[in-house]
């Protein structure tokens, strides 16, 4: 069979949007001749619709939309998803897809399996489905899944396994609609899965995913169709759109079938969720400030690729304290990516509200409290030109940094999009490098010099962190395999160092709380998929 | 029987803590002489936990905390909730009630029914339980429930109904262990449903409610009990710990029993909301900022209540914008309630940051840009007081603002806890009579002004929102009642006026996302329960 993919970008709500792609997809795939054409989970709604979906006439719009859409189906089917509004079971909504042709909706097929974990509350919005998986096509047997119901593996969250059913009915293709979020190495991980999938079904299998960003979701699309052996027969690009036929039939030899490295594709994804966010809230300009430093030189140079350079500012907000090097850095970069570059000193705003607070602050001397006002100084005038000219904020801090609250609430923190929020420093000094390895775009200096938040003379990130490397190591540890700080400590680190770190990351839960939406790039991201009370006494 | 409720007020993650009080309240009761000691649903890990259950230590010491308890009880048996591991099902726990008792725990309890929706995402966490729901003791036949399993009533959500299996078994008593979130209205909505219950078990019933703040969570205790004809026999408390004990053979007439009145349950719910808040995450001070308006006096007059008048601080923050009244009506605030005051002016700030501006800006109008500066000035000057005195920065946006956006992200919302951010202007004002209603805190000046941001010179509220009577109305309707544009305007409201809030309140997604944690008084407030995707493009 000759498998149309129809991997298209879905914006959340935008139904009309939505529908108009699934039209232009299907007369496209349809002029190059295919036997049915298979798209993403919830394509219509946009992936993931949320609360969207306790509106009831959200759901009888979709209904709308799908009806429309099955009205222009010819002879060649379409598989696509949806969420279904029900009668008589609360939640009142399926995660569906339906089969459309010939003007009409034929059959629909229900999600069994509704993660609620991680990012995902699917139990929240939606019921399991009972009805039947499979459909007879021009003689032959398929069986339709949506995302979740092939990712079971004896998971003991499950009670049934659709998998099963699917085996004893000996299909000749099993059909997977997907909107899986990526992370890094997701990639590797769903084909070893989709290959067991073929192997334990013993029939071939496409599987079809969303491609896009919505809110802190990147979707990769990577479409994959392989045989019952779980050979690869073909696979759609990451990262973008692809509207291509996967021919089953094609035996040739996809040996040279690739995924992208690790570095790759970070960059990738993270270009495609900055983008998607940027456009789909319906700006066009991005703003950074540029400290000189190599997070927001990462950011911004994301930024130039999503958005292109003319659309980006660069702003460096020097205050007293600020190195040469540090206003050298930033003007370089800001040249080497051909952007709109300022300079806003932030002393005068500063001193100002020395000046106000000195009656107050008088007999106390200078603490912490004194760099927040830099960094709040910042961000003030920031947001204005945000404000003043449109352009989204982009805030830089990465993942280790918010981690521990090396960051300042409404200071560095500003901005509508955390890009490298998920992204440890350890990890954002490789992305640096590999954003350069062609020409150097973001400064030798930057990536060099020992990491500082310049809120004091001399000061560097190490005098009150451990190095990058232990830092995220102890991170890693605690915060997405949510070890004890008893079993950190048995992997060889410090016993000190764990217990601060550890504590670190509990106390600043309230800083994370008011933090922007951060892109999710690692199987645990801080945001919707972690739900940690902000006040709470839990010692480790 | 003589029940003894334990209506105590645990901290998320105390692990400790939780049990000293368990320990105490144990004590006491048995001091009264009682049958059985019943504890609030989840006691031990605190509600609600929350990803702290993805932590397998975090379950192994409640265990060892859980023992602990048991070993200390003696021939009163104490029914005590908790998060129990479980081996084997995944989600790894139940959310589960102990039967304790000489020593030992004699028998567990797990809840049937696992609310996901609003603010809860207990299929998340829990696997849903199958054990027993009965337990014989002196001779009576005890069913034991855990909150939800009561809270059915043919909802199709649920395909059990723990209910029709207990009323089956004819027990002589029913309990309920409930952490059960207060919304205005909840008290008599609750005792109607355990009414219907009692009648439908034809059994006596005891209900006991968790009390206290938890994040954006008000327990309001008010633990119950009735007989089986659904006639109180007891009520506890509102907002308060009640150690204590309810005589379920008292036949006395109780007539008398009723619940505070709305207003005053409001209050009482937000100063134990505000209080735990502050004092759970380790604050004593708090800090308001005084525009002499009415949503900062209210909140500093609450913040009052719940901490002392000597641990909390108001500060004016006046621009060349501001009224003398506004400054005068701040003063006579901070002196009616008898708080440390300071005024410091914002011009200074907003004239160098202007300045800095200047070459940027000099070829555009002022614009909302300008109004903005202001309000950051003032949360940069607030945030410096916090950070310099370890004062908790209280926010004091109300509901109706925020969900149109009539605010300034990381200027007014600066703070750790939004007060009443769930509570609608109009409710505002009514709470501010009723808090003056014995004398006057709040200026009257205050109250009968018109409301104004005063970020222009002689700007109203009026100037932008319609009457707040009316913007209340259609905010109920289209944030709390999910109701689609069409059906708001079927209800007598202007069509223009109704698509241009529903388009605020939708554009705003963005702020909100970034607010500090707001205490929930309706049924639906902003945050934990109501999740939007922030990017989205459904219009209505």
């Amino acid at each position: 069979m000759r498998i149309g993919v129809a991997q298209i970008n879905s914006t959340v709500g935008d139904l009309e949007g939505n529908l108009s792609l699934a039209i232009d997809a299907y007369d496209q795939l349809v002029g190059q001749g295919t036997d049915l054409i298979v798209y993403p989970e919830l394509f219509l709604s946009g992936y993931p619709p949320r609360d969207l979906l306790n509106k009831e006439k959200f759901l009888d719009d979709i209904d709308c939309q799908l009806q429309k859409f099955a009205q222009l189906t010819g002879p060649t089917p379409a598989l696509i998803g949806f969420p279904e509004k029900s009668q008589g079971t609360k939640p009142a909504t399926f995660n569906s897809a339906a089969w459309c042709m010939e003007g009409k909706v034929i059959q629909v097929f229900r999600k069994r399996l509704l993660p609620t974990y991680d990012v995902f509350d699917e139990t929240r919005y939606f019921s399991s489905g009972e009805c039947s998986l499979f459909i007879e096509y021009k003689e032959k047997k398929l069986a339709i899944t949506i995302c979740e119901d092939l990712w079971i593996m004896s998971d003991p969250r499950y009670t049934t396994n659709p998998l099963d059913e699917i085996s004893s009915h000996k299909p000749d293709l099993l059909i997977n609609l997907s909107a899986s979020p990526w992370y890094l190495g997701k990639e590797q991980k769903r084909i070893d899965l989709l290959q067991n999938v073929a192997r334990q079904a013993s029939c071939p299998l496409i599987y079809v995913n969303s491609v896009g960003g919505n809110d802190e979701l990147i979707f990769d699309g990577l479409s994959i169709s392989m045989d019952a052996t779980g050979k690869l027969v073909e696979i759609s690009k990451a990262f973008e759109e692809c509207i291509e036929i996967h021919d089953l039939e094609d035996s040739s030899d996809k040996d040279t079938i690739s995924i992208l490295n690790q570095k790759e594709s970070l960059r990738k994804a993270l270009v495609l969720g900055l983008r998607d966010y940027t456009m789909k809230s319906g700006f066009s300009k991005g703003l950074v400030g540029l400290s000189g430093g190599i997070d927001s030189a990462v950011t911004a140079a994301l930024a130039v690729e999503a958005l292109g350079s003319q659309n980006v500012i660069g702003v460096s907000l020097p205050s007293s304290i600020s190195s040469e090097h540090s206003k050298d850095d930033a003007q370089e970069l800001a040249e080497h990516l051909g952007i709109e570059f300022h300079t806003l000193p932030i002393q005068s705003i500063v001193d100002a509200a020395a000046h106000e607070l000195s009656p107050l602050f008088k007999d106390f001397p200078p603490d912490v409290t004194e760099e927040n006002i830099q960094a709040r100084s910042r961000g003030l005038l920031l947001m204005a030109i945000s404000n003043k000219f449109g352009a989204l904020l982009l805030t830089t801090g990465n993942k280790s940094e918010l981690a521990v609250g090396y960051c300042t609430l409404y200071g560095d923190m500003c901005g509508g999009l955390a890009v490298i929020s998920d992204v440890p420093k350890t990890q954002v000094f490789s992305l640096a490098r590999h954003i350069n390895h062609e020409k150097v775009v973001i400064p030798t200096n930057t990536i060099d010099k020992p990491p500082s938040a310049e809120l004091r003379p001399d000061q560097k990130d190490s005098d009150s962190l451990p190095d990058y490397e232990v830092l995220d190591a102890i991170l890693q540890s605690y915060v997405e395999e949510s070890r004890s700080i008893s079993s950190i400590i048995e992997s060889g680190f410090e016993e000190e160092l764990v217990r601060k770190v550890v504590r670190l990351v509990d106390l600043n839960e309230y800083k994370r709380n008011q933090a922007a939406p951060g892109l999710k790039t690692t199987p645990l991201a801080f945001g919707v998929g972690r739900r940690i009370p902000i006040v709470q006494k839990y010692p480790n």
